[in-house]
């Protein structure tokens, strides 16, 4: 799915026994030293990783990003944090880089300390299994209960962008995102490509929620490692925030259990703050999730969802107006019901579009969901056991 | 169910078909007009009979509730709000009360006009079909997705309180709740009984969430009549705090697709608000109500909760202490996998106390809700259709 790939970026995905036999831990490292930038949940019971990746990340240059998957290593305490300490040590040493140079990564179920026999066991001479072009398979051995890959690559001048992203249940980030990782050889200075990840990850990760959980393990990074040299810095910039987009909504149509991608928009607001904050009840109420997973056109909850967002937000229902895709169900006051007829119809594609418009001024916002379904519950409802 | 209904109160529930042959009509009347207190939904898209509710009760005298189930009522403009003052005047007339004494409430789909013809042909003749002690039949009447009717009663000297509520789906109320309705033949002030609901509300319907959809139909009233004379204000006001918290706990237990209900204590706290704000984040995560609908041990999923609660909420992941019953599962870092054996037995409960200590003050709350089927999801999926 990768048509080209960065150069410079040596990768291992590999089963290190973790939970069970499928691909657990990935290392990706740069030849080189990297222009780097990355965000981080904003869960207060963040994971032991992203405190190490924050100190990591400080000094806007990284080498490596170390993701293990099956265990989040979160709630885990002060042991917790020093087995991570030890894996990023272990893999510095065995690729001859830096630990301060590693952004570590581990998502998984919370609460249980790494098995840390089978890990040490797993870095032994991983410097022997790093190979180029492999960027595929580690998209593939940081998923968890995502049902494919998610992985993105396109061509700036002469440099290549490569993203990856995972995460389709506890998702809504909160300035961050669920893990996601880029990997570039183009050459861009370290603070603009903070703000560049930033003002992508605005737009994209932060749009997005499976099901208003924050998950304790959220991070995005970016690697820029320059062995493409200067590309136009615009294009680079839409071509991060695109790619964003796309992964972010792939990571909504993956959502655990889901049909149907929902994009809400929401047009004609005060401000960006009540278009997104409108945007996001909608997309997370989950009696307008289940109505799309039935396709009921009950479009009332709509209204609903956009009336209980009273804190700081003067709606006037009379000036609101909802419609499905191009069919609009309320104008101020609701339409004849002989018009449901489209709704439910349209209701039956696989990519549901709400257009709502508030009638207050000229913001707007669009965010990503899915719909609630009875799959959803049975994946959440035995997950450690 | 009702031991004793207060004096000077008359009823009738009947079927007049706003959508099936069900019950769907109630008017519950006082024999003299009575102190009331009422709260409303914090929706901006609030039902049409809110807005003629607020204007009714200005005066803190009602003399009747008048209630229809199966339409809300609700984004239905200006035909919607002229649709309502009939119904009232209409009721007024046949009673021969002042319209204004009338605190109208409509609940069901949003988004139709009431059926008018039928609701004008029902209403002809009622006053003959009011009868006393028929409270627990309104009780039924005003259900929807409810499975039983919740209703209670108590004396409280020579005067009895009885309280009826019905909202098992788009429920979590704001400053307000579901249809709640107390009437007692106590004297109280209006000014007190008015203070006596917010307390009241407060800490019961304000505490409950089933998904976190806050209705557009919320209306908690109080009708006291006078007739029984004075009463002991202290133990009447204990009398309807008690009683609010059990029918707001019965709501929660009649969840839509419920099988458990779990009550979250959040102690420990530096203010209310924020033991609230993190008791709230716990009992409406998706993950949390799913793992313990699968009864499974995933206390994780808390810690999670907890800490998204990042906005103006210091937690610190090592003060905190989570406990399922008595059985604690962290303690600042994670208990020993075999304690979880105990947590599993105590998850085959059908009421699940959850206890979370921040260690960081005084203050404490404690909220209700439900898990997370696919019943619920099989409920919503076909609402309307």
């Amino acid at each position: 799915m990768l048509d080209e790939q960065p150069r410079g970026f040596r990768t291992c995905a590999k089963n290190v026994g973790i939970k069970d036999t499928t691909l657990d831990f990935t290392v990706i490292a740069s030849e080189v030293p990297a222009s780097a930038a990355a965000m981080f949940t904003q869960n207060r019971f963040c994971g032991a990783a992203i405190h190490v990746g924050r100190e990591h990340v400080a000094n806007k240059q990284l080498q490596a990003f170390v993701i293990n998957s099956k265990n989040a290593n979160v709630a885990t305490g002060e042991q917790g944090l020093a087995n991570i300490r030890e894996v990023v040590r272990l893999v510095a040493e065995e690729l001859a880089i830096a630990p301060d140079n590693i952004l570590p990564s581990s998502t998984g179920v919370i609460g249980r300390q790494l098995p840390m026999p089978q890990i040490r066991q797993g870095i032994r001479g991983i410097a022997q299994e790093m190979r180029s072009g492999q960027l595929e398979r580690a998209a593939r051995a940081i998923m968890t209960t995502d049902t494919h890959p998610k992985m993105r690559s396109c061509r700036i001048g002469d440099a290549v962008l490569v993203g990856i992203a995972k995460g389709v249940g506890m998702i809504e980030p909160n300035m961050a995102t669920m893990l996601s990782y880029f990997m570039t050889d183009a050459q861009i200075e370290p603070e603009l490509l903070h703000q560049y990840l930033q003002e992508a990850v605005n737009i994209s990760f932060n749009m997005v929620s499976v099901d208003t959980d924050t998950s304790t393990s959220d991070t995005v990074a970016i690697m820029a490692n320059g062995l493409a040299g200067h590309v136009d810095h615009e294009a680079f910039r839409q071509a991060l925030q695109r790619m964003a987009v796309e992964l972010a909504k792939e990571l909504a149509r993956d959502g655990e259990g889901a049909t149907k991608l929902i994009e809400v928009t929401v047009a004609d607001a005060e401000s960006f703050v009540q278009a997104k904050r409108v945007a996001k009840s909608v997309v997370n109420s989950p009696l307008v999730k289940t109505a799309i997973f039935g396709e009921d056109p009950n479009w009332g909850r709509i209204a609903m969802a956009i009336g209980k967002c009273e804190e700081q937000t003067a709606i006037v229902p009379e000036k609101v107006s909802i419609a499905f895709g191009d069919v609009p169900v309320y104008l101020g006051q609701p339409l004849r019901d002989e018009d449901l007829a489209h709704v439910k119809t349209y209701l039956s594609n696989a990519e549901i579009c709400i257009h709502i418009s508030l009638g207050l001024g000229n913001a707007s916002a669009r965010v990503w969901g899915c719909d609630l379904t009875d799959e959803y519950v049975a994946i959440n409802g035995k997950y450690t056991t």
